[in-house]
């Protein structure tokens, strides 16, 4: 048996999704249907939801379940006569939030998203600008103006957490792929000798290296399992000898290297 | 008057400050020095937040607000005992889950992100490869495996529009910068002509762009405003003869964007 279960906001439904997977996790042996809803910013479309909902929960013969995010409380409520259990994320808090502020809050939509005005806004995307330009060590001048540079060997993670950085964080976060020659001596590659407070190193477990590699390309001696373990070897020996902090990224999403990486090297998060 | 925000989470704390900032976006007459503490995921930790929440209500004379996700009540509890509304992401909803599915949740960290387990993890991962290597149209062939191409002029928001579809819905999404040689004649860029049920355009307001470009190079010629008026007309005036659906980015967010294109191109989204 599957339930059904909706996500349905004003706007783009993403954090409500975030929210409702994230609480669902918490019930692994339950199936469910997901059903993304986003955009219902007015009457008309929240009655069209309403009534999708109603045929979803008639078809499994089950209440659906609906996580919501509706500024308007209009809109909120057209939502909660469906035959369904709608959780909404603002309507709790907002009533907790005006009591706390001892205010009314706007219940507007599209406060959260200002592109335009806000300066993070700027910094993430002039963050991806400095990320693309300055990917796989193509541009070793970069790393002047990198927070931060992520080293480890070929399809150890760095590009996409480079990125996650760049558009999440607004941090700009530069890559230095070790590569066969730079495990010819022991020392670290040159390119990074000024930038040592600057480096993470990304390590993985090498049969899960193996098994990304032999995934992306045909060659097979680049997937070759001897020579993934011979290059995370070389790796951890790098970040060891020049006391470089490192991650594994095997089991982990570029959400958590992401948010590891910001409290290691200690950005600032905090107001003070 | 500021008041002491925090986000406090057993995980990245990506969430729930998405959420509390989304919540706190109601009351923009107020102002919030703001404090993320993520992996807050031990007694000792919860311990040291709880007397930093203290430490903040004591020093601004006003409880702290605190946003959090512990999905460990003992945690959780912690946290609640200091001077300060602290509204839980999970505990109000665990609960009403749990009799709506007549079930138990699990309350256990880290069952959100499994991205070696997860299909959908992959294919975010494999269209960030995608995206970086087809970026700016220097790849056409990428054309043919492309879900949808973004069309726009330079600093249209193609590139960070691009990843955001990647990272986040793991879309395989390509774009096309359009330059002076497109407009030298009406038709459609000839790399295009194969590929029309996959394009979207993006347009920008002309006064939007020149910002946009004198903040990011130096050459004047670049963001002459003559010149972004010319080449938005244009790009307008191309969508318009091949019915290209298309995008205002003045005054979105990539992630309102993305979203948009989602639902633009119909992408499935939903279980059926």
């Amino acid at each position: 048996m599957k339930y059904p279960v909706f996500f349905i906001s004003d706007s783009t439904a993403i954090t409500t999704e975030t929210v409702g997977l994230s609480l669902l996790a918490q019930f692994p042996s339950l199936e469910f249907n997901k059903y993304t809803l986003p955009f219902i910013d007015t009457p008309l479309k929240a009655q069209q939801a309403y009534e999708l909902i109603n045929k979803k929960s008639e078809q499994y013969g089950q209440n659906a379940l609906v996580f919501s995010s509706m500024v308007q409380p209009e809109l909120c409520h057209i939502i909660q006569q469906a035959n369904a259990l709608v959780l909404d994320l603002f309507e709790h808090y907002l009533t907790e939030l005006e009591q706390f502020f001892h205010k009314t809050s706007k219940h507007a939509i599209g406060l959260a998203h200002k592109p335009e005005a806000e300066e993070s806004y700027k910094q993430r995307i002039a963050a991806v600008d400095f990320s693309m330009l300055s990917d796989d060590g193509t541009n070793l001048k970069h790393y002047e103006k990198a927070e931060v540079i992520l080293v480890g060997v070929s399809r150890s993670g760095k590009t996409p957490t480079c990125l996650y950085l760049a558009l999440q964080y607004g941090i700009r976060a530069a890559n230095y792929p070790l590569v066969a020659e730079d495990f010819l001596d022991t020392s670290l590659p040159k390119a990074l000798k000024d930038h040592q407070d600057k480096l993470i190193g990304l390590t993985i477990e090498p049969n899960r290296l193996h098994a990304i590699r032999k995934e992306r390309r045909s060659t097979r001696a680049y997937a070759d399992p001897g020579l993934c373990r011979q290059e995370i070897r070389y790796a951890n020996q790098l970040f060891q000898r020049y006391n470089i902090p490192s991650l594994d990224t095997t089991h982990r999403s570029i959400e958590e290297l992401s948010a590891r990486i910001i409290a290691l090297k200690g950005f600032k998060q905090n107001s003070d």
